[in-house]
């Protein structure tokens, strides 16, 4: 059960709610948002009526809700929520479309793979500073340079930058950085980073663990949700099944699942989802076919030549055919790419 | 390697041509064809050149073929084979539907929906009379009284009938009724069968298994190939994974990977793969997008009283909007719907 | 809801029990056994109560079941069901051990090894005459002919011979050789193959589909059981999961839980099931250690020359290791081995 | 390849050591141990002998590693590497125990578990402070009180703590307090913590991901121990599959593949493995019939009322009989449990 207050609600009459909650044996967690406050109830709710809790002033209504994820569900809000970046509305009605390279590796390629991004269509420019790696002898990415030169590219081209942060340690320089933080598919159950990620001021791109199911990706955007961050986009990037001609699974099922349960957007990553780049357009147009607000693709200005995922990397000339193709499928769904 | 003989070679060129393999440690595996023969060479054909054989009377082409699968391989036939079905071409540049109940229920139920998804835009009639079911209590089917009911439809609507196949002792009376055998998930390794099916003169739809690799899909279809039936069609519908939000999790990647891996038609069942009638629509524009050359969909006048999955079944209203939203897709892929 | 006549029933009650049945919109399945007859109902049996039937004529007991599977399960029979093979009893309390080939390759071969497993003390003799391959190219067996090596080795050691049956067309063909039928995992719902299993007077071994649940796996038992055989042995031989160090994932847990489901003897195939001959030895103590009934190994004089499965053959000498390794751990459990 | 140095190398030889492979474009990957120092080479080393870097000044030996991992490889260390906990040896030949709650609830119900696990014959006590829960609206442990209940359960009993670390936050606390750091499944890739806990001075127990490859989790360990900490056991503690009559599917193959590939202790947790208590016992005897070095089991005085995994805690008299069951299988296997 949630209550979701006035918005010209008083602390006292806030405080009066959540007493009052707690003298019911429920725990209360109050989410303080910019123009009003909610208080999810935690605990066995089933034997109270809403008209209970709906009753207290300040109180504008009261609503059951029976998945365990609250302020994700759809339940809590029926539309579509979406906010903007940059100029661009992400979770409206156009297609979303964020490229870039695994890993920044250099100025040069990054600036070169930027501007190739930006003239193909893409909305937003991605690429890893902070590398999460299997192998401790890995490149582990270039860490605040990488971000700086990131801050650079943006400023070049006018992207937002979308990049990954993997530790609450370098939550406050990334954030410094970042236009969107992405929490990558290992960490989709690092609860103390989501928790950070809730605390800052940043939108989030979270991206579905490899094994993770569609509610334990709802819960993990919960734990954004409920630290008081609304602005939370969800990412299919494939799952891992017993299928070995492509990387992962495209779970494209998670495409209209999700955008049945959660009024969050949701973008889908074929470079991952696949990981061969001769398989990406297929699967950038099914997504959209199949309702995704969009996509983040790998493209690299010399994939034979890049540290990390070279194999899935599109580039930039078969991204732009990418693009073209996409902005075709969006049509005849109804929807329009960002981009001209 | 497999030789190629030519379309005038002699029975006495090919004995010939196979005796001269035999001498050299290979099996012969011969595949008389209705315009030539071909001659698969079974061993380690690693040392020997295909210009030693090519020089053998009667022998057109000789080619090595790296995939464990011959005939099936994008080697063998570079471009896309396709055959045609009543009216219709499959595997060209027309997407194909076929759809229908899961189960041949009643001589009524079922002409009311072959009526029906004939007008919607449907190309063929789909319908069980033998069902493989998980428990022998459940409802195994008509049998015969349901093949001819589809009989019935095919003379009433004009729809082909693809029906399934589940033991070689069905096989001559199933191939009197239906113009497709389909191959089921769980009889895709029936090998028996698969030899059988490939004795038939009738074309074949073969459903991957719920836990089969593409490799082992393929290796499947040349089970049937290689028993002179070259009429063959794959489908994806669904593999089983851990995620239970969907009944399974439709492959969405296998689609590209299959179309580069060999010439054969492949379509994509999205009732099966999702297991949900909601998600059926977004999946079929999303095979549609992704390359698929057809789609075989579950329609059921009253999915709330269907035998066997009926919750997964659209109603034939939904499923005139599903066309029209595949063939929208369809067009913006460069393809078109067979029907108006 | 299951009715158990009395063993002095006579034809008529029990034609006069199904009537009663049916006239309550049920459908009677029955299984007329040697000793005595049962009712399977079939429906909603929800708004009946057992005490409605127990009062016919010629009912011993009715109980209902709550478990897809009626037959396989524990509520049916509560005890252990077992049945003997030449000397040995099979599910009782003595750990049954079969061993020998993949396939049947020649005369020499096959009784080199069948001596060697007797030695080492294996109770029945497994090899396989014809070979589900997911090649056509492939060995297929040999087919009449190994089925007579077979039963030359069963004379010559007086080991009992289990072999797979791949088809109902070879069905009259194996059961006349075979003492024990194998269902492969290829074949577990292959339903015309079961029926037929189900109608023979042979003692069947069905193994797990390599993506069957547990309850598939008992419901397929049931397909066999409920044609009137009740000497069915299940196998787990691995499932299929993303692991890819092992060629399967050794599914241990399904020991206790088959255990505590079924009446049915459970046994393990550790060569499947890991794929690698050096963690057989491992994986079948385990297998002891959980409950299981008995082993099924494979073990071939020359693994190196191995028409199929040669990398997870045990050599003679490792196998008889095992087989006390195996002693050691059954006696730790409070069983023993049927061999000295 | 890694070099190692000798005992009584100086640090300039190391340094000059250092300075050669980096003059042939490797990286020199540095572990300082207490006794003496390793060299990891990264980069391609194909191309260079061992012989070329032997020569070097207060180099003992120089090895080339195939895998991967080089520190964790039964390659770099044949035998067993071990350590001691309180007076117990974890690695050796005796099979180690760890009991005790999920969670540590309070004070009276630990203190309570302890006495009773330590009666039946656990070797050490786990509980968890600090829980990464799936919801955030669930309980997530006591912090640090619970960390203080714990170590007076130490004090009390003898028995050294395993308790979880979520958190590089948390870090320099929860090493206050612990003797064996967990790392959780879901933190498995969480490389910022594994990195952590590589500079601590803990021993710590890493537990396999709930879809991470034995060679992922042979990856997690190298970054403990390339950090200089070699005090690490492995867990397996199910992975995640489409069977669901189970929590999770035990993965007993990787016991006897573990043991191959590397020289780590490697332990078993049958109650997340499994996820119901019933089937505890019979897979604790399957880990030890299979070759693990130890087990780790909750156990709670009140299962029905435990604030998280009640259905998967054995009560204390049935841990007792399973420790009873599990040394009359170490025994059997050559083995024996360190308490009496």
């Amino acid at each position: 059960m949630i209550i979701i207050m006035k918005t010209d609600a008083t602390p006292a009459q806030l405080e009066a709610a959540v007493a009052y909650v707690e003298e019911h044996r429920l725990k209360a967690h109050v989410v303080v948002g910019e123009e009003r406050s909610i208080i999810g109830l935690v605990g066995d709710t089933h034997e109270f009526q809403p008209e209970q809790f709906a009753i207290l002033d300040g109180v504008e209504t009261v609503t059951r809700i029976s998945r365990p994820y609250k302020l994700a569900s759809r339940e809590f809000i029926p539309g579509n929520s979406s906010f903007t970046l940059g100029e661009t509305l992400i979770g409206g009605q156009n297609i979303f479309i964020i490229a870039g390279p695994c890993s920044v590796e250099d100025r040069v390629q990054l600036l070169e793979t930027a501007y190739a991004v930006k003239e193909a269509g893409a909305n937003a420019l991605r690429g890893g500073a902070y590398k999460p790696r299997t192998s401790p002898y890995a490149f582990q990415g270039l860490g605040e340079e990488g971000l700086a030169i990131l801050a650079e590219a943006r400023q070049a081209t006018g992207l937002p930058v979308v990049t990954e942060v993997i530790s609450t340690d370098d939550m406050p320089l990334v954030t410094r950085y970042a236009d969107v933080l992405q929490i990558g598919a290992r960490n989709m159950q690092n609860f103390a980073l989501l928790h950070a990620a809730g605390e800052s001021q940043s939108p989030v791109l979270i991206k579905r663990g490899m094994s993770a199911t569609i509610d334990e990706l709802l819960m993990a955007a919960e734990y954004i949700l409920s630290h008081g961050n609304r602005r939370v986009m969800l990412c299919e990037r494939g799952i891992r099944t017993f299928e070995t001609s492509t990387r992962n699974t495209t779970d494209i099922n998670a495409i209209p699942v999700l955008k049945s349960l959660t009024h969050l957007p949701v973008i889908l990553d074929p470079s991952h989802s696949t990981g061969h780049w001769q398989y990406v357009p297929a699967i950038a147009r099914a997504a959209v076919a199949a309702g995704a607000d969009g996509l983040i693709v790998e493209v690299h200005t010399h994939p034979e030549k890049a540290l990390s995922d070279g194999g899935q990397s599109l580039k930039p000339e078969k991204f732009a055919e990418m693009v073209q193709q996409v902005r075709a499928v969006a049509l005849s769904v109804g929807r329009s790419l960002n981009s001209q």
